[in-house]
């Protein structure tokens, strides 16, 4: 199997872009990645997009987007597993180097979820969830995980502002990074006194609704020294990639406070790079809700179960900390566009692994991981990266 | 490259499946292909898929899907390229097993198109189109195709009764298929009789809107012993996989009447395996509408620009036939549950290339060619079967 790694980056900033559309926001991190890696064209791209149907009335985006972007004829495939779209697109595309099928391949995520006239980005983000099963209840996505977070403090008696330093830590990241959506600190008062929107999340354990696209330029490893030139900062390898899956229903599972998969795949993750968690410099959390983070911590082997919590304090999980996450604002601050979200967490990991972080790099950072979760944790994507 | 092979294929019934929702049809399909491959688990499900989004509100198919299925761990992403999508997923599928990231894979697709209550199916059909520059302006999808046949007649003065060998043999072909939507034949007066739907596209001219799945299970080529038990009628080899796509909106074409994707994917189908088409016993065409049949036939090199339709007669394309197409009925009389279509295809090339097709069988099959239309030819998906 040929190991693959990234040889350009490139995204768009997030935020309600109102004055911009699907096609034209995947084209700017498009062009920009194809841009760092000095190509002209390419042989395909995958896609991460989740609700381009229910919102926009646009299927076939892959081949559009290929299209505008003036790359007619390339092989395009859009590919969706909810909010765990973009890691699943960057899996597919390094299958795409590894077979021999492709040597030169992007992989791109995009989501148009403001500005939608006459659409329910509630209820497209319900799609997650079991239809029949779920959302026909009138559960939200939201509500979902509003019941997660409460069964958590109930089972492991944690009071509300545990879950706060996820939240002040991704604002104090979001601070320093231009394509951040808030780039606005908050303090320990400003969560206490959100707005709640779901019994027990409030607005600062969620992250918000926005637009954005990341996009990644793949060749084989062996082939690197051929698109990174003498004055580019080099390229980065993908040490490990693994995906599983759980029941998507919440009420299906053993212990709705045990997320399998990313158990599953961050073990595989680490087996495939042949490390263990001790050697991991940073962390891109799935933070879309404070309470994700506690148990994406806790499955991934960071924290004990009931304990992920502890570490959401600066001397942790900060930019100097032990073990930074979110570093570049996560989906708290730099914003969860649905399915661009996992390509965003891939781009940022690449700017620490190459030092070009800015303020919030992380000093001899060489081996970064990041978790993609679609659902309530159904379907979960680890990636280690190294240099 | 590891070569892949088909060990189990598997469908459901085409039709108006209104007991069934899209999950059940999904795993009707999936669990006859891995009882005809005599396995009890995979490792991934890529499932080809275009309008759950938009029609049944629920994203995450693929996970949900391999939940249903008992298959909850394993990989699994939804793969959307309009009526592409099956194919689509077919060769990420084999990128999976060549690369060595999977052993053994199931592809699949779904779509349920009918009983969507609240749901414009035709709308949703016009998400395979530009939302921004082609629907918006209310063209449907079968607007587009009708304006193409419209120009086809007046550039190559053909009288709309030059179609009808088209529909006629799908529907003949349909008869002997059990899994058939229409098994049951027509006429020359029942084609020139038929209610028109957009002028001058016909009743007999256009696919049905109808609910379906299929499914194949993939291995490497060289571990096909593994899975082929004495017993089992022999797997099939995929000996070219082709990709190419197109401006999404016709209006964009140097030339609407010619299916460029359609040219690019063949030839570079035709390289791989080694072979004109000549060779080819038989061949799966995506007679969404009768022009699509004609301009397929003529891009992929079966006949003269302006001439395809020349071919639509028995002699021609009838099991009996030089180049028999549409051998189970075709999306015409088969059906075409969009994102299932081009799953049925290499099922059906499968059914022929292993004797299997019944009274349909074509004679000395060895070689057959499968051809998989998104949108108005703007991701044509091309593949080659051998035995």
């Amino acid at each position: 199997m040929r190991s693959v790694s990234i040889v350009g980056i490139g995204q768009s900033p997030v935020g309600e872009l109102w004055n911009r559309s699907a096609r034209q926001i995947a084209g700017d991190a498009i062009v920009a990645a194809m841009a760092d890696a000095t190509i002209e064209t390419a042989d395909a791209l995958y896609l991460g997009n989740m609700l381009s149907g229910s919102l926009l009335d646009q299927e076939h985006l892959a081949t559009l987007v290929a299209d505008y972007c003036g790359l007619t004829g390339i092989e395009a495939a859009k590919i969706e597993a909810a909010c765990g779209s973009g890691a699943a697109a960057l899996r597919i595309g390094m299958m795409a180097i590894a077979s021999g099928f492709h040597e030169v391949v992007i992989v791109a995520g995009v989501e148009k979820m403001t500005d939608t006239v006459g659409k329910d980005t509630t209820a497209g983000l319900a799609t997650a969830a079991d239809a029949e099963y779920e959302a026909l209840h009138g559960v939200s996505f939201v509500g979902l995980n509003a019941l997660l977070m409460q069964r958590y403090m109930y089972e492991h008696n944690v009071p509300i502002d545990a879950f706060a330093g996820f939240s002040i830590n991704a604002h104090r990241n979001g601070v320093n990074n231009p394509n951040a959506m808030f780039q606005e600190a908050v303090t320990l008062n400003d969560y206490l006194r959100a707005p709640v929107i779901a019994t027990p999340i409030n607005i600062m354990d969620s992250s918000p609704v926005c637009d954005g696209a990341a996009a990644l330029i793949l060749v084989a490893t062996d082939r690197v020294q051929q698109f990174v030139h003498g004055h580019h900062r080099g390229a980065v390898r993908i040490l490990a990639s693994a995906a599983a899956t759980d029941t998507l229903a919440v009420h299906d599972r053993r212990d709705p406070l045990w997320l399998e998969a990313a158990y599953s795949s961050s073990q595989k993750a680490y087996r495939q790079a042949g490390i263990s968690t001790k050697e991991i410099d940073l962390f891109e959390v799935h933070d879309a809700f404070t309470i994700m983070s506690a148990l994406s911590l806790e499955a991934s082997g960071f924290a004990r179960r009931g304990e992920g919590w502890r570490l959401a304090h600066e001397e942790m999980i900060g930019i100097g900390g032990e073990l930074p996450i979110s570093t570049m604002g996560g989906l708290k601050s730099r914003g969860h566009p649905v399915g661009a979200t996992g390509v965003y967490q891939i781009v940022e990991v690449v700017q620490q692994l190459t030092g070009t972080a800015g303020a919030n790099q992380v000093q001899k950072a060489e081996i970064g991981m990041a978790q993609n979760i679609g659902g309530s944790g159904a379907t979960i994507l680890t990636h280690i990266l190294g240099v």
